[in-house]
């Protein structure tokens, strides 16, 4: 069975998988989850206990394979599971989206922790209001301006065409993490990313990620999290 | 012809990708650095122009295909030209180290830049003065031991094994980027990392990389630059 390795109390990275592995209905283990599940990925890290250690969760074993990095990890679940197009160019094309997705949450997580991750958010907070606005002014409309156009000029209702793949489940967990993080924001802004918006709703309707969303198996939103509800940050 | 899209008068990201052409003797076009070629730069990153837009460059445009983010350009090149390996084992861990040394070089970034690419780093120096002193305490030393472990499990004295791939031309330049940046920092440090540094030495002299390091195709560090020699930084 597929194992996820990812901290058990946020939805992190980590959510872009599991939603991948919810959506395509893999049966798979959220290791972290279970008792002594932190030192399972714990040792899934080390590199004195595997050959191709992470620098960081999420890590997925899968196949004989042990992966790393958000991105590749899709790009794998992708490939196995339907969940990406086959041929070269749609595969490049859906990882290219992919990992302009993880810029943005790299950028989110920052408004928050603009110094250090070793720091509380409290001791960093001045620069945080700064990073913050700056994020909210310039680099959301840019980012979901971009991730409009990519929908205006797909074939079909999803990102890559007529195709549910993980980039619509990216999408419409950065959009989730973006409304929980900065909800007055998002609110007076939405209406510039029409299409984005509705690709959202369209996904959240896919029932099996309906499903997972009324599980307990979806963690809630929290301030441990790359995405936090900071009233003083949300411009 | 292949055809690189990059800033004309920086290393930055579009550096790994030219590494990688000239290391597999990739004849290749660096378009931006023609006559008119910032205006072709756009014209790839335009929507309204081509069916598959890029966030920002490094974009790639190779045998019909237009790709965009660094590491996804790699994946490709890998895969086209013997830089990678070809079973998919072996292809993902490429790939995730690569994506491992991107998110390196963009947090090197933010060392000169915490709170806004919009803002000069004369109006975000106080910041970046944190940040950099976090980033040469903690980060370096983090990323770069995981380097060192990852060169530790290889069976050969290459990244990956006993050949040359984009892996280890992309952490030669991040360890050049490194030295420039933060001369004070490395050179205190860099019996840590004794793999790694071999690594870079080993690199410098493979033949196609020795005559690029040579030539005028390869741009100077300098403050326009991800890695940017700011004395006050390098602590």
């Amino acid at each position: 069975m597929v194992e996820l390795y990812y901290w058990p109390t946020i939805q992190g990275r980590g959510e872009f998988v599991r939603l991948a592995l919810e959506a395509a209905g893999v049966p798979y283990r959220d290791v972290a989850r279970e008792k002594h599940g932190l030192a399972a990925m714990q040792a899934v890290l080390d590199a004195q206990s595997v050959q191709h250690p992470s620098f960081a969760p999420p890590v997925l074993r899968a196949g004989g394979l042990l992966i790393g990095q958000t991105a590749n990890i899709l790009l794998h679940l992708g490939r196995a599971y339907g969940l990406a197009p086959r041929a070269e160019a749609g595969r490049l094309w859906a990882h290219q989206l992919q990992l302009t997705i993880a810029d943005m949450v790299a950028e989110a997580h920052d408004t928050h922790h603009p110094i250090s991750v070793n720091l509380y958010y409290e001791d960093q907070k001045a620069a945080a209001k700064k990073r913050a606005k700056e994020f909210v002014e310039t680099r959301i409309p840019k980012y979901l301006g971009y991730f409009e156009q990519v929908l205006e000029n797909s074939k079909g209702s999803y990102a890559l065409g007529k195709r549910l793949s993980y980039v619509d489940l990216s999408l419409f967990q950065l959009v989730e993490g973006l409304r929980y993080a900065f909800p007055r924001a998002m609110a007076r802004n939405e209406g510039n990313w029409p299409k984005l918006i509705a690709l959202h709703g369209r996904v959240m309707q896919v029932p099996a990620v309906a499903a997972y969303l009324r599980s307990a198996r979806r963690i809630a939103f929290n301030e441990d999290d790359i995405f936090r509800r900071y009233a003083e940050l949300d411009f």
